[in-house]
């Protein structure tokens, strides 16, 4: 078939379609102009997003995958007419995980506990627990609803909230977001960032929250505002994945902020998703053969 | 009633049956003599275990109550002919959940990230993950079930091992421990401390664990021989809320051995605790009361 394919992985190219001329690239360094000049299906590697600027230099480009759910950044280089592939989905069973983790380590007094033990020291205390929390899960989707999932046999209460409230699944749309957040112990955001969702947890989000409440972020980073969250030191706790700005610099006063736990952006990288990505890319190259629909395609009205 | 009832809450007080003279301890200082004296019924109060000695100053007693589900540091001090009752279930809930709390700390390196962000530090790198892993739960009653409940939607294997195999159950015995460990990735020890579960995860136990195997303790901490974990560090790795000795003084080699992470026996002490053991000591009175048997008696015989 006309046109080579890139992807990440050596696997992809083993289980490639044999019509196909398929190449590994792993996101390090550049590959040659005359192999750029020829891409027509780009994988975009996996932990290596800046390498999605190379879209401007395929001139035969017609479809790009991603690896991470989120898209945003690829945006400003996707060529017009170029189709738009994301990998939600493959993070689901990773963030979910590293939501439950951040909950736990915060409720249950973790970074303490790491701190004691580095200066050897056994002062037992009492912490809170999990068991009897309300939460709310802000974007609710299938990450969402993968936390939920893992969240239910520690004896608690979820509600789901997302942009659209959908009764038929006990999903609250976000009008109802500030008449829920007074009854909530716990907030997870895991929405993507988009025009509506930046700014969603600020000064007033977090107001409305009880004193001691926990804001867990696993979505993108400005949908909670990092000034009025700051400002909330000490009377809401927050554990993040996700920052804004990302990465956080050295002298940022989120690191030192009581209550405050953070995790740099490692909620999606963990070995659950490798197995799942590198078959995933298998069936999109399966289906572009066959010259079937790829799945997970972006629409981009939707943003 | 005849005889005096020393309870850890006034809560207890306020709700005993009428008939009953009950007076608050809270385990700080002594009750005077003369309450010593009058004592027909004690619940040693949480936390404070080490007035479980004052039993040997009460000339009337009948009864023991503990909080605690472990009842080995009462026994060099219980009279001849006074029953023993534990508190198990009381903790479940709070111990399941730090039981995964470590688990998942351990696999999505919740330590590394404390001492990053400690040092204003932003450095992702992919971590193991729970998802896909076969755990094994040593000691499997209720704990172990609550424990097992909270697991499961992480896509984990469990495989449940107890002192004698109860088939009905799905439970393996003891005596395949060996068999079973080499296709283990996570081991929870959960069993209390018995001679024959002292040094149940000894050398041998250890080495027949695959490389990057995890061993999570929040039974007891003999139940891990702590010398042959020390031998096999940098190639198993622990996250221990029990330990042996306990407390760790702080010279000791495992605070800083690497892969292992402590927390200073705090799997029981959240709040989830409180209303739980609150409401089961009103039961108790209320059973003392009425002539009705009380529940969660100790069995001597069976450790």
């Amino acid at each position: 078939m006309d046109g080579r394919i890139l992807v990440p992985w050596e696997q992809n190219r083993e289980n490639a379609p044999e019509q196909l001329t398929v190449e590994v690239y792993d996101g390090c360094g550049e590959p040659p102009a005359e192999v750029l000049d020829d891409v027509v299906f780009y994988v975009v590697p996996y932990g290596r997003v800046q390498q999605v600027r190379l879209m401007r230099r395929m001139p035969r480009l017609r479809a790009v995958q991603l690896l991470t759910a989120g898209y945003e950044h690829a945006l400003p280089h996707l060529p017009p007419g170029v189709r738009l592939y994301n990998g939600r989905g493959l993070h689901d069973a990773s963030t979910a995980e590293h939501a439950v983790a951040l909950v736990l380590a915060a409720q249950r007094d973790l970074p303490r506990w790491a701190a004691d033990q580095r200066a050897h020291v056994w002062d037992p205390h009492y912490t809170r627990s999990l068991a009897g929390c309300r939460v709310l899960i802000v974007g609710y989707g299938s990450i969402g609803a993968a936390i939920e999932e893992r969240l239910r046999p520690f004896e608690v209460t979820v509600t789901r909230l997302a942009r659209r409230a959908r009764p038929a699944s006990g999903v609250h749309g976000v009008e109802e977001l500030h008449r829920l957040l007074p009854e909530t112990d716990i907030v997870v955001v895991v929405t993507p960032l988009t025009p509506a969702t930046r700014g969603l947890i600020g000064a007033a989000e977090l107001a409305a929250l009880p004193d001691d409440a926990l804001v867990v972020n696993v979505g993108r980073g400005p949908v909670v505002d990092t000034e009025a969250l700051l400002a909330e030191r000490g009377r809401v706790r927050a554990a993040l994945d996700v920052t804004d700005p990302e990465p956080l610099p050295a002298d940022h006063p989120l690191w030192d902020a009581p209550g405050v736990l953070v995790t740099p952006h490692v909620g999606g990288g963990s070995t659950a998703f490798y197995p799942l990505a590198k078959r995933f890319v298998d069936e999109q190259l399966r289906r572009w053969a066959a010259g079937e629909p790829l799945v997970n395609r972006v629409s981009l009205d939707e943003s």
